[in-house]
């Protein structure tokens, strides 16, 4: 279509209903504006700030739901993985592996991702140069995988911000297709609560400058209800709002095609 | 129009003959495209690296160049004052006074423009936060003078790079009309040369961003032969392609304006 | 007597009474530990970031009262300036001509000071790396005034804070001698408030890595009252813990110098 | 004794003659300075930029030589894992289970090492505020274990640079006890070879800054030979340079215990 692709879904998978119910809301939106979607949902959150954060509802469960999801709908699935060992357990339900932005330098995990055949998406490190990437993007590529993404998410400014540097999505698309996630761009970490803040009242401005600039996709999580979320409330998208945002994007879309 | 307004020209005023080349090809395009021109030129460069940088052609002489660069093709003109006193002199030759980035705390230079009832275009400190210009814009409205707008030129990020944060462009516009300054914005300073170096390949992803955002106006320098030009040849953009790049920002500015 | 110098008083000359009590403690407090002193006190401050903000009690008043302190007391003294003209008129009253570090970038400026054959004290830029003061001290020797210092006042981190780059300190004594201002270093910009804020409680811990890496003078404000001054109160010393902490500088200092 | 410790070994364990010999000679110089010493030394690399880069001699051989250099010399040791199957694993063989700093938000990694009883070093990372630490303490506290000390090995600075930000040291040291890491602190990173690059030229600056702002201990990778050293060796100190280096800190700690 021409149109960026969309990995959205809810942070953490919470439960069934839920994952079928947003993947829904979405299929029908996307289909709408012909933007071809991957639906996203965390198995497990290993990395969080606080011991008791909420980590899952159990890892079978919860990738048998994303396999459900995949088979309602007819889309594709993301997950995102911690361990080695969690790469053949989630290739086996999923289309693409995600390795978290704390974990890109971890080789092990990238090559464990890589050989599993699937599609890696790999986020870009917090603390890394979009420049720097291509050497995690070559790890993908020396195990004879060449189906590598990777997702900028923000760079550290300060302790308690991050600045998405738009210059990394030219850069970044010189060596793989680049995503940019408007969710985790807009977190606020290092607060005094040990719970990461946001500013979701910028998701559209990131968004519309990662669509100007180039981004091949977009990566949202989104929610009915985001206020109680298990995870992440503090950025994720009120699901009321993502069909005029995707439909603005759309527009942007177009007219930068045209050039 | 409902198009992004433009201040463009060479960085410095190096002489008569080419300010006027430069503002009959801006002129050009400009009127093409229907963009609100400002004509930009530095009287004098006071904030060098190096004693032995380029600093002007003496400063009534350049003045009186703005001046007839305006009476020839019916623009207004901005250029940048340094001092107090700069303030009365230059206002006697543009519409548009402007405070460096390095002199927006200096509360005296601001009254000083303020009180001129000229235009003030108040750059955003490489060192202040989007909000914090608030202060500034303030100190001009109460000199009981309203026409006020800040110019975003990106943002320190570590010693020799600088980040433009797009999160800025719609929480300044609260206050003021909001500038993007796609030339300085790009500047990589503190190169151990002493010759501040730049990233112009960068022009269009930025410029871009800045107007998917909503900017309300363009700054970009500009020049016949920016290696040659006498200061800010690595960031100025060959006039060349002016044209193009200008044409697809109105092209998105478009866009957005139907949301 | 080896040990490092001071630069220290109140951030700005609020009265006549105040500048003597506060010089003739610190003087005793550094006689008695054989500490070179040079009072420092601002006679007019032009960079708040309010319009409301304190700005001084008039010049000629401000420095009489500089003057009348080195009479009394037999110290040198030192104080900053913000535009040209303040260079010839400052040097009338004062030992040391103190470059704000907004304003080190303005060639004018600096040369101007230079010019009076004063001693000048650059201040390192928030947006500036310690190898590139290397260009701001050249601008005063080449106005022939070989007696150039640099004072680091800490670096821009995120918008809200600011760190002290200890790796500063020897990069910056290859170039001149150095001195760590305990005060501004600490400063935490860009507060919502419009009023800087700061961290006092980091004074001694950066004071003794300044000394411990070499620092050849210490600048610290310090006030009977800090929250009663009428700007920085933020950051300034009680001067009641100024002997206990020179005291402690001291004895680092005395161990540095046997290595 | 009323001194520092000192974590020190060669980055990873390249071999056994190697490794004792490294061990040998910072026992002599620690015994003497009567400092306490806990060797150390990597089993694997995990987190390399570049798939290329050295990994490991193999990771029993590699745990076998660390407690031999134990049972030779009679000091404690420390490695790093990677994965929560490294934790039994490791705890067999060493004293000190160290918590990379790309990992510290790892809970489920943290617990596993917390939950072998051995003393737990968490990095912090580049990307979190010192006070942000205290959320990682607590997961192992809430463990069980109050074995825990935490080391500071820089912060994010730009894209290829880091800093030491001196705070930290008294406001860790609140929760744990703090060491201060000399060799990774002055990393810089994402250079485009792909191999990190350093300044080891600054170590001595840097670990004086820790010891007179409060460190427990210092953290410091050193080799007979950096050059040619398997990873790391843009920032080891020649070991030929180490007691002079310890013998300053050992002097300007006797002053601070003195205060």
């Amino acid at each position: 279509s021409g149109n960026f692709f969309l990995l959205a879904g809810p942070c953490a998978i919470e439960g069934e209903d839920m994952a079928l119910r947003i993947a829904e809301t979405i299929v029908g939106i996307t289909e709408k504006l012909e933007i071809p979607f991957i639906f996203k949902g965390s198995f497990k959150k290993a990395n969080r700030s606080r011991i008791d954060s909420f980590t899952g509802i159990g890892d079978e469960k919860a990738l048998k739901i994303l396999r459900k999801v995949s088979e309602t709908f007819g889309v594709p699935t993301v997950t995102d993985i911690h361990e080695r060992e969690d790469a053949q357990l989630a290739a086996e339900y999923v289309d693409v592996l995600q390795i978290p932005a704390f974990l890109v330098r971890q080789t092990d995990l990238v090559v464990a991702a890589a050989e599993t055949g699937k599609v890696v998406n790999l986020k870009k490190g917090q603390f890394m140069s979009p420049e720097s990437m291509k050497h995690a993007v070559n790890k993908v590529q020396e195990c004879n995988n060449e189906q590598v993404m990777v997702t900028d998410r923000g760079t550290m400014f300060g302790y308690q911000d991050m600045i998405v540097d738009f210059r990394g999505i030219p850069t970044m698309r010189e060596f793989a297709p680049t995503v940019l996630d408007v969710t985790h761009s807009l977190q606020q970490p290092n607060q005094s609560s040990g719970v990461t803040g946001g500013r979701p009242d910028m998701i559209e401005t990131i968004a519309r400058a990662g669509i100007a600039t180039g981004a091949d996709g977009i990566f949202i999580e989104t929610h009915f209800d985001p206020a109680n979320a298990k995870s992440d409330g503090a950025n994720m998208l009120d699901i009321q709002y993502l069909e005029r945002l995707l439909s603005n994007l759309t527009a942007i879309r177009k007219t930068i095609n045209s050039f």
